[in-house]
C-alpha cells in the first residue's frame, strides 16, 4: 500500500426527514445564499422545506447553475455573495450544483482572477466560505469530498480543482428527495459511482486489501441495485442504498494509498465540454474502450475484478478479462446508457475535435502509468467509435 | 437502513515514516504531554521519533499508563496537565493509551468529579483538550473514534464513555512500528477487530448494503492475513493491512445506520476486571457462545456470515450457521487465543461473579435487542465454560 493521508471532516445526515437538521447546522445568524439548478427543486418541494429549515433567517436564493456548472453562471453567484454579504452557502442539488458551490466559495474569498483557481488545480486556494448541501441526485460524491469541475464556456474548457478547505460542512441525505428524479438521471448516477470507483481500483496491485474489499463492495452492490431502481423506482431501501454508494464512492475511503487512473473522466469531460454530452454517459463511452486498450498494463486487477465482482471463473485470463469488460459494458446499456460514440452521433471526425482539446489541456500524460497518450487516447476513442 | 449521522474530523497520516508529520500537525508554541504505556515505547526507539519530531516543543513524559487504563494514574497525569499549563495531549501507544488520553483530555477541562464523564457515558464533556496520536498496536480502532473506556480499580468497574469532543485531531498509522509486537499483542488486535465488526454486523438485517459488503469485505481480510501474520512477522504490506482494518473496523464506517450488539464488549468488559484477562481474550471467551445462545435472533445475518464470509453453502440453514461459528472459533485458536473459560483457569463460581458485576452496572438488557439478561448471560458464560 502507498503512504497517505486521509481526512474529511464532513458532517453527513443520513436518512428520511433529515433536512430539518439545517436549522442546528447552520449559524443562526447567517446570511445565506441557497445555490440550485433548475426548477425541479422549487416544484419537488424540497426547497421550500430548505426554506423552512432556515427559518428565520437571511435568505437568498440563486437558482440555474447548469447541469455542467459554468465559470460565467457562478461568477455572477460570487457577486451577489459579495454584495449582499452572505456567509454561508448552502446547495440543494447534485453533484453540479455542488461543484458549483465549492467555486463560489473558494471564489468569493479569493484575491485575483478566479479562473486560477481552476488553472492552479485548487493549489492557489487560501481560503473559502463555509457551506453546506442538500443532496438530491446520488452520483458524483461531491457532497462529501473537496473535489469540484467547472466548465468555462466561452474557452470551452472543464477543469477541476481540489482543496481541502472546501469539503462541505455538512451534507443532508435523505434518500426520498431522489424519488422524483427522472429515469435518465438515476441511470447517470448508477454509472458516474460505477466508473468512480473503477478508476480508483482497475489500476495496478498494490496490497491494498481494505480498499480492494471495499470497492468490489460497492460495485457488487450497483450491479445488484442499479437495474432494481429502474424498475422499482419508489423503493426507500434502493434508494437508500445507491446514495451512500456513491457517497462511498468518492469520499477518499477507496481512494487512499492507492494509484489512479483519472483518465475516463479527463477524455469524458471534453465529450461533455464539445458536445454537451451527460457527463455519465461519456463515462460510459470511453471506459470500456478505455480498459481494452490497457488491458495489459492492469491485467492483474482485471482479472481480479473478473473473479470478485462479476464472479467469472470460466476461460482463458485474457478472455476472463473480455468477459468482465463486457458484463460492464452491458451494466451500463441495461442502464439505458449508450456506450458507443455513434449512440450519441459522433463518430471520426470527432475524434479528432476531442484529441485537439486534450492537448490543448494538456492531458497527454493520462492513466496510472501517465502513460495514456494523445495516440492511445486516439485508439480508445476510435475503438469506441 | 436506519437514519445515521456520521462525522469522523480525525486526520490520518499512513505509511513508513509519518512520525515526522507531528511536527506540522502540533501548533508550533504548543506546551506538550507524551503518553504512553510500558517500557516499549522508549526501548523500540518510537518516544525518540516523537520527541525528535516535536523540536524545541515543551515536553512532558507521561508513562506508565495500563493495559486497562485506570482512572487512578489517569488522574494523576491531568493533575500534570493542570500544574505544568499543558495545552497539548500526545498519545503513544494502543487502545489503551489512546483511551487513556480521551480520559485525560475531557477530565482535564471537566468542572466537577471526573468520574461522571464515564457514569454519563460522556455526554456531561462539554469541553476538551485536543490531542494526536501515534499508534504502535493495532487493535482498538480508538485512534480514530471518539469512544474510550477506563476502568476504575478501586471499584473494580470498567466503563466506556463517547463525546465527538475526543476525537483525536490526527493519528500517525506507521506499520513498521508494529513490527516489534508480541506475538500475544498481535494475536490480541486481530481478534479485538474482528469482533468489533461482528458487534456491528451480526443482529439483524436492516438493508443496509455498503455496511454489510464493508464489514464482510474486513472480516475476509482478518481471516487471510491474521495467520499470515504470526508467519511472517516482518511482512510490511500484511502489517499495513491489518492495521488498516483494525482503524477501519471502528471508525464508523460499518456502523451507521445498522443495529449494533456491544453484548460481548461488555460481559467482556467484567472478565477484565475481574480477572485482568486481556480484553481480546474475554471477547473471544464471550463471543462464540454469544452467537450459540442467541442464534435464532441473529439467524438471518448469520447465514450472510457464513455465505459471504466463510463460503460455507453446504447444509441445512442450522448446519451453516454453526459452521460458520465453529470457523470462527477456530480462527481465534489459530490465532492462538483461547475461547473457554477453562483456558483461563475460570469455572461456575466465577460466573457466578461476572454476573454480580453486569447487574451492579446495569448490564442487564444487552444486545441489539436488549433482551440479553442476566439469565441469558448466564447461559452464555456457562456454555463458555
Amino acid at each position: 500500500m502507498f503512504n497517505f493521508a486521509y481526512y474529511n471532516p464532513t458532517r453527513i445526515h443520513f436518512g428520511k426527514d433529515t433536512i430539518n437538521e439545517i436549522n442546528s447546522l447552520v449559524p443562526s445568524d447567517a446570511r445565506v445564499m441557497v445555490l440550485f439548478g433548475g426548477s425541479s427543486a422549487k416544484k419537488t418541494g424540497t426547497l421550500d422545506e430548505v426554506n423552512q429549515a432556515l427559518g428565520n433567517r437571511f435568505v437568498v436564493e440563486f437558482g440555474g447553475i447548469e447541469p455542467n456548472p459554468t465559470y460565467e453562471t457562478l461568477m455572477q453567484a460570487v457577486e451577489q455573495v459579495r454584495e449582499l454579504k452572505i456567509d454561508f452557502l448552502l446547495a440543494v442539488g447534485g453533484g453540479s450544483v455542488i461543484d458549483g458551490t465549492k467555486f463560489v466559495a473558494a471564489a468569493a474569498e479569493f484575491e485575483g482572477e478566479p479562473w486560477d483557481i481552476l488553472t492552479s488545480w485548487g493549489g492557489k486556494v487560501t481560503k473559502a466560505m463555509p457551506f453546506g448541501t442538500v443532496l438530491t441526485l446520488p452520483a458524483t460524491g461531491s457532497e462529501m469530498n473537496c473535489a469540484s469541475v467547472v466548465t468555462r464556456k466561452s474557452l470551452k474548457a472543464k477543469l477541476p480543482f481540489r482543496n481541502e478547505l472546501v469539503y462541505p460542512q455538512f451534507s443532508i441525505l435523505d434518500p426520498t428527495k431522489t424519488f422524483t428524479l427522472p429515469e435518465r438521471q438515476l441511470a447517470n448516477g448508477v454509472v458516474d459511482a460505477f466508473v468512480h470507483i473503477t478508476e480508483q481500483y482497475l489500476t495496478y496491485p498494490v496490497n491494498a486489501a481494505v480498499q480492494d474489499r471495499f470497492a468490489e463492495g460497492l460495485l457488487q452492490i450497483l450491479i445488484e441495485l442499479g437495474p432494481k431502481a429502474l424498475a422499482q423506482p419508489q423503493d426507500y431501501d434502493i434508494r437508500a442504498n445507491l446514495m451512500w454508494v456513491a457517497t462511498m464512492a468518492l469520499n477518499g475511503t477507496i481512494g487512499t494509498g492507492v494509484p489512479h487512473d483519472w483518465a475516463t473522466h479527463m477524455i469524458g469531460h471534453e465529450l461533455t465540454a464539445l458536445y454537451d454530452i451527460d457527463h455519465a454517459r461519456t463515462l460510459a463511452i470511453v471506459l470500456p474502450s478505455l480498459l481494452r486498450c490497457t488491458k495489459t498494463a492492469k491485467h492483474e486487477k482485471l482479472l481480479q475484478f473478473a473473479d470478485r465482482v462479476w464472479h467469472i471463473q470460466a476461460g482463458t485470463e485474457d478472455e476472463r478479462i473480455e468477459a468482465a469488460i463486457a458484463n460492464t459494458q452491458a451494466f451500463f446499456e441495461a442502464m439505458g446508457i449508450g456506450t458507443k460514440l455513434a449512440d450519441y452521433n459522433l463518430g471520426k471526425d470527432d475524434v479528432e475535435a476531442v484529441l485537439k482539446q486534450l492537448e490543448d489541456h494538456g492531458m497527454v500524460a493520462l492513466g496510472e502509468h501517465e502513460n495514456i497518450d494523445l495516440a492511445m487516447s486516439r485508439d480508445i476513442l476510435t475503438l469506441a467509435i
